[in-house]
């Protein structure tokens, strides 16, 4: 951060053209920057276009956007469960469409099947109503597993049957060092397939990969013009700062410290995550494999009475009064089994692990 | 400017705390800040309360927010007209909500009337619109007048009758040197008098007292708790970095500064103002008497032929393509009386007034 600090008073950046007006999609070296870091991130196996993306003031508007532009009232996206309850805000608060939730299972690692996406697109026919898309996570949030290369297929051949988009909203994990997961970004198949990209659209954020989230920058990355140009109008409602901006071009255009950063970051989320995943182990609590993220999805269905949401939502009340830790219960992320919870460790130092564990323990 | 650079780098602001998650409506640090620089701007007559207050990225994202919370798809609101483009775009785009124009005409100097609130009131309910409320512009935004005291009693009265909502979008004048115009707030008047303050809602942006259109700041000030809490969660939406908040914080606690920017940027908008509409004038071009902001309202009703939108359109085609000045034709406006043209001056230097004349000039 001591960087980030002297960018903000290296010559770089001057007051001069940045209490003006400027265009609501973001300035033009700043989609360069971004488009460059999120290269970076992905060592180059994806490269991104600045032309194809629009900057918004975070992740939620990014999305709504995209929601306001491929749907009307009344009409439907699908979503695999669990999933982050922002999405039910962010979605259907004010676009008025609705979430279909596509329900994964334990059983199978809460990964996507194309059969449940069949399931849930038949029972939203049913129900009168238009499904306009998918929407997912990857890295998903709350599980923190990645969408595998062929899940991937599958969901663009089920857009492709079905005549629907598809919205991702990625967290770009760039290669990992586990021969059994890797991370592939959407923009990597579109380039490479032979789908009609027109139907797919990435949303990014710079609150993970950057630790940002201050700073409020999300992106509407789209392979679709029509949505490019729609969203763009839209940005009036939601456009960042210029001062960020400035700010975030200078630091951007650091490619040393850039390079250095997602390296230290990585490290240090990747070094939390194995310590926290480590002293849940400890405590007899299992968490699905993942990505390595800044959270976790704990099975703590062993530890609930009665088996059912009310005993989940018991153990969240107690985790919360008594051991003073705030985890999100599986029933919020609209998971179809008990017992499910989601911890973030996103703002916890490694010597604080210890006493959270403690907690953890008295409480069961 | 050289102030606000400093403002950066001065101990005041550090990074620590600028990256991380901050609450969505604004810091209370903010609040309390731009509070206490309406209230200044008012020079005292008004003491605007941060508890009232919900900041957020821009007019646009403030205007559409209340808009969302005080009416449903298909409802309407009253407009009087002629109004700033702007609006068509916020009101209308994504909440699905009408405008309904209240015509104002030149020969009552585009003032407010009760009776054509009414008129327009009446035929929206031929239409089976419900209406929910008046959105005003103080200063009127394309015409730069002031709503009178009476004009604004006169509101309020209608909208108790009507049991509907006043929505103010203010720019806060301050004291006039003139004894026949005054800016008034509707802060100002809901304190002192026996209205429901329920049904008042104020809008106010940083870009005009304090130049500062980039940083993106709008300001959501209700006497309504509910839509208070429920434009709270909209915030999510748009909210302002961090990183613009707390460099607001830091130059707004410099009262001093503040005060001399309030002063300065004042004579100089006046100076401009004074100079561009003598510059009119001696081109045979009256401008409706305003609050000497930095746009004027110009009567070109004797340049246009024929005496039509056609007519209007025509000559800003001119003004643009052989001037190159981009004017707002006040069709864009809904203005009913063709011919009117918004000069805004904004960005122009008064070195630059005698050049943009003699274009004007050519091309009558």
């Amino acid at each position: 951060m001591a960087h980030t600090k002297c960018s903000i008073v290296c010559q770089d950046l001057q007051m001069n053209g940045i209490t003006a007006y400027h265009p609501f999609d973001g300035l033009s070296e700043l989609k360069m920057a971004v488009a460059g870091f999120m290269s970076q991130v992905m060592e180059g196996r994806v490269l991104f276009d600045p032309s194809q993306m629009n900057l918004t003031s975070g992740v939620s508007p990014a999305i709504e956007m995209l929601v306001f532009c491929l749907a009307d009232l009344g009409n439907a996206f699908l979503v695999p469960s669990p999933y982050s309850p922002d999405l039910d805000r962010d979605i259907k608060w004010r676009t008025g469409v609705e979430i279909i939730p596509v329900p994964c299972r334990s059983s199978d690692n809460f990964s996507l099947s194309t059969a449940s996406l069949n399931r849930a697109y038949n029972q939203a026919k049913k129900r009168g109503l238009k499904v306009q898309g998918v929407i997912v996570s990857n890295p998903s949030n709350p599980v923190g597993n990645l969408l595998t290369r062929e899940t991937l297929y599958n969901l663009l051949d089920f857009a492709t049957e079905k005549n629907i988009h598809v919205i991702a909203n990625e967290t770009l994990v760039g290669p990992i060092d586990d021969k059994n997961q890797e991370f592939v970004s959407m923009a990597e198949i579109i380039n490479s397939e032979e789908y009609d990209r027109k139907r797919v659209h990435i949303v990014y954020g710079l609150s993970k990969d950057i630790s940002l989230p201050g700073f409020k920058v999300g992106v509407v990355y789209s392979f679709n013009q029509t949505v490019l140009q729609a969203s763009k109008k839209l940005m009036r409602f939601s456009s960042v700062s210029s001062l960020s901006q400035r700010l975030l071009v200078s630091m951007f255009n650091d490619s040393r410290f850039v390079r250095e950063f997602i390296k230290i970051n990585r490290e240090r989320v990747e070094r939390m995550s194995d310590l926290f995943v480590g002293g849940l182990k400890e405590l007899g609590i299992k968490c699905m494999k993942s990505s390595r993220g800044s959270y976790c999805w704990a099975d703590m269905s062993g530890f609930i009475r009665p088996y059912s949401e009310k005993g989940e939502l018991e153990l969240w009340e107690k985790l919360l009064n008594v051991a003073k830790i705030n985890a999100t219960p599986g029933s919020c992320c609209h998971c179809i089994e008990p017992g499910w919870f989601r911890f973030c460790f996103a703002s916890l130092t490694e010597k604080q692990v210890p006493l959270v564990m403690e907690r953890i323990r008295e409480v069961l």
